[in-house]
């Protein structure tokens, strides 16, 4: 660790911590101004360390926060991208801390955020800091562009990127909102999958009505809901959506034995989250469910009576919100049509269904080989004193496939989370080991990635 | 309608809408003050008719509310149940006016309980007063027993009554609690299908997941739980836990003609509560659905992420509270124990499932041929102008099967309910015609069956 890193380390923790404090939740419109004292906090940081052209950039949803050091036209220009907004926080009775209010515990900061992806983002920040202030400043030129979308979609994001591609321009986004496999073994996702998330609404009678006087002769919109979201399943576990899997690349034995290479033990899966046994599509180990196979998940269900005590009622609706993982060659539109048009065709005569697509995002995969991908992974190698392994990750940044869409450029997934740091879940933390550890890193792929791109 | 009558309906109707804004909800612990409430109300109410030995009996849960008039230990005596607390009321916002400050719109009385089943309950009390006051006194011996958990069960009226057998000795029971087919058209119901409600918890993973990051390799428990749920219907609608039909009683194709022979429309039932189309156990019609075929519906289903907008989480649980309508011969403790074995039985390996039973109450069919019910039958057919039809109704007194068991008493279910009176759902109701036609009603069951008693 640098001396400036080690002489500053605490005080860029409780920065960090000051902006977790801020419940930045973008998909609850009763957080709203909080997601913009995010925007806000974020700004003030970026303009207290002399970047240049720091803005919030207005758009339809919740301000993007850009700014820039722009130190000679003939360097490579890097994009860095992150989100400021978080993952909703509920349920909080799971929470052993309260999720806005952050503590570091055993040397994790335990907050909704700390890693996904405030943390992550804020290591950006201050190796900023560090290059500024102990190296003579940035190698190259830097973009920032950090969002407050992420967490429901993005959609402005892209609206954004295609009206200002002059000021974007770029030569490799980095980004900072992924894991590595462990401490001790650095990783890079090369893989992402992508998302297609719908909510579904099924009606019966109009009215919430007794089950003794209706029961048997009406139908159950929970009960038919459980019929329909079980039917998106064969025997295998296979996805019965006619030509789900039309488009989904199938890799080589050759590819899938490099897959199964990552460090993974179905045992240790298992003991991490307490399942009695291992689960998934037939035909297919752990990392690969994961990593190439795509999915069909229910992430919520809700109707009827769900309070203490019996309540004999029929509801009139019952909801749910279904989400499907894409793989190559998948898209968001064409499953989320396909998703659609099944699902209404699959409801029994007597109900009503509808279907509210929320968002989609791409799935991708990045070059190896490329410029970025290996300063990043020198950079790794040297902060770790381990190579890291290339992985296919299973969750989803939609934003990387519309970057190469909209501004042709790659993106670097230079993240140090690890799968234990319960992102989307109550106590949600991140370590800080591995906070200090991305502050280490960022400059060294700057370094590597300037010096590359000059040979 | 009486002189009496005619002259202190306002008043009647008054009382009861203050007793419809006390919440005496049984399933919640929150309104237990209210419950409580409810039943001084009611005590107070009897205490000024003249009601003797008026008292809360103690339970272990809510108390029960005791009275009587004895006038001749040779004339025959009528126990009238009923109960006096109410459904959980929510969702509040399906309400038009709130469940618990009643109002009188269009001639119907708006409010929970208004009709399940405090407005019943009240016509009893009403019609006391009307027999003391102009018709020289009650007829015979009467006996009040008015209940505070009838919506949970009435588990503690069960022993309250194997306790005081010598206390409640009487002829007959006579209940308020149903319905009748329309208001053009009296019936008395003669069948009560029975219940066996559960909760069940499916439990995946032992926290909340990314389903991005482990999408695909983990149990998903809302899927399962959909899937295990889905199972327990064939194509046919027919229940598939194994046994499940065994006891049911066949009926005679003479039975079931002349069960068909109430006024029916399916496409008035269709459209009454908004049906595309019916739906039902396949070879039998709707009345037989509701009357005589057993069912099993969700009457909650909850797991996930609930709020707005998109959270890719798999949950660590998801829940639901499932409820079976048992017919004779079938018992809700064997029923119970199928169910349960059977749901922990078809669990996939991954998961982990918990059945936690709620509470039961048995089928039943009352005679017809009775002294009591044609008592019934004629005050009925005196003050509506036409015969009442018997009818089998879809809905569960448990205690009427208690009732015959404990004390070998046959209950007459003198009901004045509509089905469209959305008791157990949003806006509740009870038609003002129907309360006083109760009130009419009731005093000439009890002259038809002394009558009747002493010749």
């Amino acid at each position: 660790m640098s001396t400036y890193l080690e002489e500053n380390k605490d005080r860029f923790l409780s920065e960090l911590l000051d902006w977790l404090r801020i419940p930045s939740v973008s998909a609850d419109p009763k957080f709203h101004g909080d997601v913009l004292r995010a925007a806000e906090y974020l700004k003030q940081r970026f303009e207290e360390l002399g970047v240049d052209n720091v803005e919030l950039c207005q758009t339809a949803g919740n301000p993007i926060v850009y700014g820039e050091k722009l130190i000679d036209p003939s360097l490579p220009t890097v994009l860095v991208y992150g989100h400021y907004d978080v993952q909703p926080a509920d349920p909080y009775e799971l929470w052993d801390s309260p999720p806005f209010e952050p503590v570091i515990k055993d040397e994790k900061i335990y907050a909704r955020g700390a890693c996904d992806d405030k943390g992550q983002v804020y290591m950006h920040v201050k190796a900023f800091e560090l290059m500024q202030r102990s190296q003579g400043g940035v190698p190259c030129n830097v973009k920032f562009m950090i969002e407050g979308e992420e967490e429901i979609g993005s959609n402005n994001l892209a609206l954004f990127v295609r009206a200002n591609k002059e000021k974007l321009k770029a030569d490799v986004i980095l980004i900072s909102d992924t894991g590595i496999l462990s401490n001790d073994q650095p990783s890079i996702e090369v893989g992402l999958r992508g998302l297609s998330y719908h909510e579904v609404e099924v009606t019966g009678p109009n009215r919430d009505l007794h089950s003794g006087l209706y029961g048997g002769a009406v139908p159950n919109p929970i009960n038919i809901l459980c019929k329909m979201i079980a039917s998106l399943h064969d025997e295998n576990n296979d996805i019965t959506i006619p030509g789900f899997y039309d488009k989904v690349a199938v890799l080589s034995a050759e590819e899938r034995a490099e897959l199964n290479r990552v460090p993974h033990s179905d045992e240790e899966f298992k003991q991490s989250i307490g399942l009695k046994d291992i689960y998934g599509e037939k035909g297919y180990t752990t990392v690969e469910r994961i990593g190439i196979r795509p999915t069909l998940d229910v992430n919520g269900i809700w109707g009827g009576y769900t309070g203490e005590g019996a309540k004999t009622v029929i509801p009139s609706k019952a909801f749910a919100k279904i989400s499907m993982r894409l793989v190559p060659h998948q898209t968001s539109e064409e499953i989320t049509q396909l998703f659609q048009s099944h699902f209404e065709r699959i409801a029994p005569a007597g109900v009503h269904v509808q279907v509210r697509p929320h968002h989609g995002g791409e799935p991708v995969v990045t070059p190896t080989d490329s410029v970025a991908y290996q300063a990043a992974a020198k950079a790794l190698e040297t902060t770790f004193g381990k190579k890291p392994i290339p992985t296919r990750g299973g969750g989803s940044i939609p934003i990387v496939a519309m970057f190469k869409t909209e501004l042709g450029l790659d993106s670097v997934l230079l993240g140090f989370g690890l799968d234990s740091d319960a992102i989307h879940s109550p106590n949600e933390h991140y370590g800080v080991f591995n906070f200090l550890k991305g502050i280490e890193t960022i400059p060294h792929f700057f370094q590597n990635y300037v010096a590359a791109s000059r040979s």
